[in-house]
């Protein structure tokens, strides 16, 4: 059994809005035990609505269509869908009572172009839109042995999104008996993809058949999906949970975390649990690490503040780095990066400190200290540590890697 | 004439990654005159590959395809479109030495499934490909009156977007001879896209019938683009530069840049090109401002660093901000982001500073600050100006609007 995806939108074929939903579509089918043979992305016009439908109800018993039901332009596709399955549109009072319920949420009277849309076809399934005015249009006919289902959605990602998970998915689960699936994400960081796949190959090839595992590479971080499908709930839960206990056995050193978690909320929740606080002083991370740490709302419990100390001048004057050691080791140096953690920690009463430095490129390399040449120092209320890191060539790659490295460093710290 | 975009690859289809190509693709061949009838993703499969070539030439005279070329995938590919041709692989020498040139430069020998990729099919144009191993391949059928054009590129996005842009885009002008098309951006901040809509109407009903406009909006920034068609390409941009002049004298206030640009550049170039020097003093931006400033190659030549006063604490004992002045009117207010930006402009020895405190939300909100609230204050060789805006309720898009805000306003103080 296979699902296509048809996009109906001109500005998906004019490049003006990239394709975000097929994608989402696409792999919240693929973790709920569907496969997708096929996305077709379509203008808005009746004759390739046809051909699109034709052509994709020969080969996959499921066609889920988004966009093209807005209020302006829902006559294109609500036509050609009574025309495709020989019906004809009817006024629906429950829809339009949603319909008005929405608009007296907004304070504004049913324009006539939104009461047309409480008009469906006679024969489908239309499914409640709490989010907007267009509803989802459930459509079945019998082809021979099987059961063929088109689905119409709004295009609004936010409207589409509600009622696949609402509506669509638990209804394609009830028509086509699948096994339980259940996913589990480890997050990796500090090891490229190629090191991690050979530290844990046999781990790999000893997990059942049943589990499959992806890597998920973003820069500095690798995320491992393990999806497993069965017949039996609680046994795959158990397997999913005893291989990821494994697998901290073999590399507890990377692991930082699960599924949606970000680094950033990971150290905020250790600090909160903690009360402890953090300041940051930053070269070449320029502020992106102060960025990401106050992305998180409620930050400001933890996190007192930083320092950028884009010049020598300011890791000088104000953040106390003595001219000898910036002098005698550099700007990027084991020592200034110390200095900079234990001055920072004192003078902004803190307990703990990042502190990076390096050359993110694309200028300021040398022989001896290329771009990519990084240090990282972390003090905390027992010791002061730092690490060397030489990372790669791209300027936003080198800040990024070193703002994600520096706060698994951290994390290490908060859980001893 | 039509253009077909195919998008070959089974991590579109379980979601795993957005198809960002399509959306390219179509974006640059709409811009080049170009008209994308559809967009379709299949799976790496011989019959699907033939079903949708098949599918994609009755419809349009020429079908672009992305992905499926990798080295160890590619036999699927390039052997089902011999099929399709009715042609074979043979090994092709210039395409063998561009892969010993990439390899020897990565210093890793040529690998077998790498030797393959130097197999062409016979009756196709080999394209370079300057980026990587795998060739575009350049197909054309006599079918009755009109010549049929079928594309093949690999679908890691920089490869494909290189040959695209030297390739496949030139060629295709010189076989369906388009229209010249001229566009020009103009980039507008600090007013929102109905007023502004509504401050340029006039305008906009006066631009010549050739010249189209698209509001193209992004937190805090709407951009306006200019698309121009003609035949004398003299006179298009002569019509395009005269639309642009005139909408300068309208809304001066809110351009603050043409096409690629962003505000950082902007402001990097105006720094430098003054000689002077900047530095932040940031609270609700928590570093977000130090760091879009700090994403520009050389911005150390002007930026000298930030204090992130994230507590009341830091910007008392170490922005020098009196304890009065924070207890009296709190810590986002007119006199504190001013005291900030005043302070930190001694102690740094800068030119300018940009100082920003607000409420970005969720909590901190009252009822006469609510969440949204935002000082910015910049203080210059001459000055201090602080300004109050009221933003919207989402912490991410808070934080994004204040620095594109601020750098507007510094825009403002540096070309006067």
């Amino acid at each position: 059994m296979t699902i296509e995806i048809i996009n109906i939108g001109d500005e998906l074929l004019i490049g003006q809005v990239i394709n975000t939903n097929a994608a989402w579509m696409a792999e919240r089918l693929n973790l709920s035990g569907f496969v997708v043979r096929q996305v077709t992305v379509i203008r808005d016009s009746r004759e390739e609505i046809l051909e699109a439908l034709y052509a994709a109800e020969k080969r996959s018993e499921v066609v889920l269509i988004s966009g093209g039901i807005g209020p302006t332009n829902d006559d294109i596709t609500k036509q050609t869908l009574c025309e495709f399955f020989n019906t004809r549109l009817v006024f629906d009072p429950a829809a339009y009572r949603d319909i008005e319920t929405i608009f007296a949420r907004r304070g504004f009277p049913v324009t006539e172009l939104n009461r047309q849309q409480a008009e469906l076809p006679e024969h489908c399934i239309s499914l409640p839109n709490k989010l907007g005015t267009a509803r989802g249009m459930w459509f079945e006919k019998e082809t021979g042995k099987t059961k063929s289902i088109v689905v119409s959605m709004p295009g609004v990602p936010f409207e589409m999104k509600a009622l696949m998970t609402e509506e669509v998915i638990p209804r394609l689960q009830q028509c086509f008996k699948t096994s339980f699936i259940y996913h589990k994400t480890v997050l990796t960081q500090g090891i490229g993809e190629s090191f991690l796949a050979s530290r844990i190959e046999s781990w790999e090839s000893s997990l059942p058949e049943n589990i499959k595992l992806a890597y998920l590479p973003q820069p500095g971080i690798v995320r491992l999906r393990l999806t497993g499908t069965g017949k039996d709930e609680q046994k795959l839960k158990h397997q999913i949970d005893q291989a990821v206990s494994d697998l901290g056995v073999i590399i507890p050193e990377f692991i930082y975390g699960f599924d949606e978690e970000t680094l950033e909320e990971i150290i905020g929740k250790l600090l909160t649990n903690k009360k402890q606080t953090l300041a940051t002083v930053e070269s070449c991370t320029g502020g992106y690490l102060a960025h990401l740490i106050t992305s998180v709302p409620g930050s400001s419990r933890y996190f007192k503040g930083s320092v950028i100390a884009y010049s020598n001048e300011i890791k000088k004057k104000f953040v106390n780095v003595p001219l000898e050691t910036l002098d005698k080791f550099g700007a990027v140096s084991e020592q200034v990066v110390m200095e900079m953690a234990i001055s920072l920690q004192t003078q902004f009463g803190v307990d703990f400190v990042i502190a990076t430095s390096g050359i993110a490129g694309p200028d300021g390399g040398t022989p001896e200290k290329p771009v990519g040449t990084t240090w990282i120092a972390i003090a905390t209320p027992d010791e002061v540590v730092a690490s060397h890191f030489l990372f790669g060539d791209s300027r936003d790659r080198n800040i990024r890697r070193t703002a994600l490295q520096a706060m698994a460093m951290l994390r290490t710290k908060l859980i001893i």
